[in-house]
């Protein structure tokens, strides 16, 4: 089949490999429908993960059939259409028995793209399938299921839910890439009464306001402090989700939360924040970080289901597998493009 | 001043009394400019609620200005637009430190209009002001505020929140009166996958789709267990939301919740209900029952302020002062006159 | 092998039967070292649990040594010293997901000792054996793990756990039966002022006293009513767990809780309770029913381990499988025997 | 009267300075019977804390009998014997409606001897008495509630409620000075499976040890990290409790937290820590800073009137007002004289 193969650092090509085997009962083999590209598809491209060795499929999001299974699976079988999630779950971990299934102690985990072959393929290999793939109800679309793989659990698991958005809650959002507009998407499931979105970049922020952002920050060239305080009357906001992964953005929604605020870094970060615990110590913070779990799959399922939830909005480009390569180069211009999700499919 | 006294069970007539007084300097006076009839007011009339006395201004929900407030006030002051909570609160006894205010040690809970004179009057003197009065807002209008004073917080603390209403949920609503209406309208802030409203009045049920209810069973006709179980994958609700008060409704109540299903009766009951523990046991029900605390103003306030909730359609008939006797047959009317709230201002 | 086989109503005997095989990848089949009589098999006995029929291996408690596995199993395998829970989970169906495994759908739940062969046997079959049975730390000894196999966890679980008890609460236990003294024990974990504990027979009483209550109630000689008023500062527990069952228990229950109260029902029900929402409306209660789920077993088993939890004195007799007729006579005869828990060993 | 008057940087003095007078309807003024130092008198001491003028009576901790009150108090009155509490609370404003007192905007958090004049004096002035005062049980000892004050609360809200421990979890507290050891006191009162108690003081971990620590580690000597992978299956703690405040020690609590850890900062932090993201971001940790907020006062006077807790071995030295130069100068050395709270008596 064809693949998108990682090469070494910079090197990664739409290359023949052999198709995927069965290599535990509970396995499932899916034929890919519908899949897209990471940001953390673009770390691996630039060497940074280290974990991810040359010839390895990348991939970690995709809807599509199942067309085999092991002999243990028991929820899904060939014919169905699959929800592919980004992290993979051994069922019986002590993570996993929480639902924690992103620190799988039992083999799951991001393993897809990173040390198992991924999904950027005509067919991927999906192991534990039971609690790793979800058949799809008839009225969602491959488009909007594939959503649902990692972006939006990761701005609605680990940004939403993990700071605890409240009907009322001021909230603001820094960051407006695919995860801060996942967040702020799903942040308006709990109905804030406002929503600040702070970026450096202008076409971001108006994206953010499609996606519920009620004022817009670009804090290139105006501090979000004034106006943070002056729609929380006063006070800071309740809730902060920092989505942009430097030091200074953690250091910006220390600052811009009231006491008693919930901070949720879903940013990924490279190099260390400083934690201003000798000011921020007085403040009743409580910072969280983390993975996606993907554990709010089958209620965001019933939200597409429902109608309630349209993720499709994140996505700007549609390509065939065969233009992978070009797919790549879009997405990792997104300054230029304005990529947000591009879809790949067959 | 001129307010509605009860004067015995079947007598309410709008009378001349004396304006009320401060008696304690943690009182205000408050000039009464938009107020509301509650089922409550009706039991009442029947004669049904024995700690009110014949001689007693009626009323428990207003909005309006402070004119007065005694030496230990704090937080408003004369000409304060405020929002007069149905619900008084001592603010220090051990229910109010975890804003349990319904459950008042120290002299507050639902005392106006029923214990003390209430709010269907010119003046209404408020007791334990810091705790039981709120600042409004400048852009919230007198009729939407209104609906604040107990109505939204007793759909919303008692119903929705006690409930845990949570996205992609599955939630029953029996009842659509006013508290069931309010609980459909706040049980949206959550984002639930589907609403279903029961009612045995094909005229409430037409109410039900305006507030918020996805689908709508009239269960004189049908039984709504077939309907639940469709819509939430032959499971159960997640949330049934109980506001009609019968003990047939509570059992019912009971049969449509999936195992796990938390159940909160927001009905005002006057009859034992059959608890089938012997059939629910195995069912991991949790099953709550209460009073308003209106703990939940400042965060609805904010909805209100940011134009995210509109109770407003919850007002169906607007009168002056002077034809409160009326209002009371047209409310008391509603099956016929199909008044949810009816607003009374000078 | 040697089992007890129920053979109908009134009848269970030691009866010659085949050994157990394993019919399902996800299988293990445990040597019985250690087994104990339930309850609820002596309601089986009674012919009141009509999925039970005749030829039916009774019994969902064990602890053993496991012999074989199935090929889909990864956490257990031959010569690893297992606790088996009595309730099986299939790991990935909705309610497994959230470790609410009592309500598996997925084939799991009770089935031991009821639709499937159980554990008062040499030898037991355990479907899903990576999540429904534990690997024994080494220091644990056979007989205090057994009574994590169901007891503890539903005292715990659907008791202490699910009523929410906090440090400084005053809990009432009504029933001091296993449960009753199972829920007193690990209600103790949470550091309740005070334990009152409830029940119409002396003997009872004076066990819960050695299980961690501060105060006993003999209710058919005296109303517990101003007992628990007078711990509590006139207002009643801030908790109420109910193991009796009986449909005066529950009213019991919801009459000794104060407004707010939290109040689970652990016991066993045959027949509807009177819910007096009429009065208890304004109370704020919340109440619970439900099943064990055994997720809180990793956690017994940490306390065990490290030696802060002793549920050994639950045993008051033991015997030898071959005694296991006798031993049903025993535990039958409990208000005679006192017995608790009997433990058959090989 | 007599009082500790702080003259300046590095000048306390016990110094005659006039009666305290109420000038607020909610004031209350108690004669003060015990009181004691903190390690925030002596970063005053120290010029550190800039909100602190000279001339300021110093002490926020007291148990003593009201003498007066103000016409608004109505919970206390004079002869009462009650528990001042560090942390006012004006009981209206959004942070005090959610029991949040340390956060007060209207007036109250941590006035006494900061910015009103304190409790190391013969006569205090309580501000809003009525939720900044509690009556006394009678059985409870006046040491004992003194140190419920500030030094338990501070342990138990910031350091074990906040962190959410949970029978059978692993905790470590990172320090052994009082708010470690009153952590560790009270993280018992959830019965974690192991306390570990990490110091670089040897001397300080015997005092741990008698305090709840299961294990200590002297981390000048030795990296705590294998100890606390060894006794959580090789994980890591489930709860970290920083009560060190330096940098290097709340790094090591990111560190020694298993992933999905919750690490409560209780420590007075100096300096800014590195907050290393880009390790502990997919740790999915949860960090929490704060206040006492003295919320939990009304559960640990249960606790102590029942005799489930016992702080008075918090307190290593006893004094008469007289002595209170000498007081602080064995506080202060308590490296040597091996102090952790000092009482002063009349």
């Amino acid at each position: 089949m064809r693949a998108m193969v990682y090469h070494g650092p910079g090197q990664t090509a739409l290359t023949d490999v052999r198709d995927p085997e069965m290599t535990d009962e509970a396995d499932a083999i899916v034929r890919v429908e519908a899949t897209t590209i990471c940001g953390t598809d673009l770390r691996i491209l630039a060497g940074e993960v280290s974990s991810v060795t040359p010839g390895r499929v990348l991939g970690h999001e995709a809807v599509g059939t199942v067309v085999d299974v092991g002999s243990a699976v028991r929820t899904v079988g060939p014919g169905d259409r699959v929800l592919v999630s980004a992290v993979s779950a051994c069922g019986s971990c002590r993570y996993c028995r929480v639902a924690r299934y992103g620190q799988c102690l039992g083999g799951g985990g991001w393993v897809l793209g990173r040390t198992f072959d991924g999904a950027q393929a005509e067919y991927v290999r999906v192991p534990f399938a039971d609690t790793s793939a979800h058949r799809l109800p008839g009225g969602v679309a491959d488009e909007e299921a594939l959503m649902l793989s990692e972006l939006l659990p990761a701005g609605y698991e680990v940004g939403v839910v993990r700071a605890g958005v409240w009907p009322g809650d001021v909230v603001v959002v820094i960051g407006s890439g695919p995860v801060g507009l996942a967040a702020m998407m799903t942040a308006r499931l709990f109905s804030p009464s406002r929503i600040v979105a702070v970026d450096h970049a202008s076409s971001r922020l108006g994206a953010a306001r499609e996606f519920g952002a009620d004022i817009t920050v670009n804090n290139a060239v105006a501090d979000p402090v004034p106006t943070v305080r002056q729609v929380s009357g006063g006070l800071g906001a309740d809730v902060v989700i920092e989505a942009a992964g430097r030091p200074e953005t953690i250091e910006l929604a220390l600052r811009l939360g009231r006491p008693g605020a919930r901070i949720a870094s879903v940013g990924l970060h490279g190099k260390p924040a400083a934690l201003h615990l000798d000011e921020q110590l007085t403040s009743d913070i409580t910072l969280t970080t983390g993975l996606a779990d993907t554990s709010s799959v089958p209620a965001l399922l019933r939200l597409l289901d429902s109608g309630q939830l349209d993720p499709r909005k994140l996505i700007t480009h549609r390509f065939a597998f065969a233009e992978f390569e070009h797919a790549y180069d879009v997405f990792a211009s997104s300054a230029d493009t304005g990529a947000l999700k591009v879809v790949l499919t067959p």
